[in-house]
């Protein structure tokens, strides 16, 4: 297996795709069925204190697996996600860029699974922990 | 068991709480251990196609169980969310308001655990099941 | 949409499919999208102080949701689970049968999705919750 | 930290309080925040083609965490499992023992949330990845 797809063109595959994201991520690192991705923390992730909000964590594992499955099966819009587990650990640094480590489990016909460890950046400890299921389009 | 705040106390309290989410959720009906509460779609919560995002989602799943705790508990906006599993299985209705079914299936001393299921507005199928569990602050 | 199966040729089905989980479980209802099924507890299944143990329960919510998906589909010892998120809620009660409800959210071409509720026979508090993919294999 | 139990201090510890699953699981190795579990696999956790059932998968990921947990703090028989999400990804090899490996994302004063992943031996895929959080009885 190699990749489909370069980081550069994922890139800009999801600004023309998904054009309302644009600017939040950024994917730092791809590799055979491994990505990491930056989510810049602005205002709108944030929560009183300043911390990162339940659905920007989601937001992040959720496209650190769709990148890391892009670079696998090349530019498919339509893989779609069917199940997240997530579990929030512990309280994110106060308005500090959240990075994401996600492998690719399994990359089969029809389902993939991958798992993400995300951290505040600079720290070591999770702040949270996700396991998604994308759906794999058929090819054509 | 009996309520400790009404929907409108609810929705003061987040709107004082968590400025950030303001006129996106509205919390339409309040019972013990339930409630559904609607996200009102707008342009940032949409994909291509005018299909909601999972991240959306995710967060009205999320709202729903912290506005059917905090009926139950009262105000405390220190209840946070440790785990959510969800899926995703249907394609929400393009442009179309979500409504939430929330029941808490337990409400202990530290944890409480809620159900959700969420419809586009008028359809009768479900576009998304979720079970979260939420940590609740020890009594002061 | 209707059954292709009755609970008979379930069981049947089972027995001759599954011969290990023989006597454990009894499907008691069938209906459209839904099972209750029972667990006969017994020693295998208690962890001290007579509770039945979290792979008794687990397996209880994975084979209600299989018979759910069964009847539905027919005989079609293939389908296997691939997700299971479970929330353990309640102690069960001491030496009692369990009670598992399930309910299908979705039956696709290619995906099921269950929810189930689990209680202790008699009990009015639900134990576990669970909710589970199946995979279903291709029409042949 | 530092472990407050050996490898063969769990083994005895389980023999003593769960004589249920005596001869099922062996740790194989101990180390802070981590395990290594092995099921022996028999022939009741088998399903027909000798593969081993969804409930035995769940039983290790179960216990491997739950032997990492009693690593780091001690014989508390109390521990319960809470949640636990699980994929299974592949079929397992058959007749042949599985290898659980358990590493503890977060161990905190109420919960711990733990990660798994399965293999067969001598595989090198994982056939099921799981996580797991555990409620932490209050310290006597």
């Amino acid at each position: 297996m190699s990749l489909k797809m370069t980081a550069e063109e994922i890139m800009e595959f999801l600004a023309e795709e998904f054009p309302q994201v644009t600017g939040e991520f950024t994917i730092e690192e791809l590799d055979e069925m491994r990505a990491r991705v930056r989510l810049h923390v602005g205002e709108r992730h944030l929560r009183p204190g300043g911390t990162v909000s339940g659905p920007a964590l989601f937001a992040l594992a959720d496209v650190a697996v769709y990148m890391a499955v892009l670079g696998m099966i090349g530019p498919k819009a339509l893989a779609v996600t069917t199940n997240c587990s997530i579990d929030f650990m512990r309280k994110p640094a106060a308005r500090t860029d959240l990075i994401a480590q996600c492998r690719l489990l399994k990359l089969g016909r029809v389902l993939a699974v991958g798992e993400v460890l995300v951290f505040s950046e600079g720290g070591d400890q999770p702040v949270a922990r996700a396991s998604l299921t994308y759906s794999i389009p058929p090819k054509d």
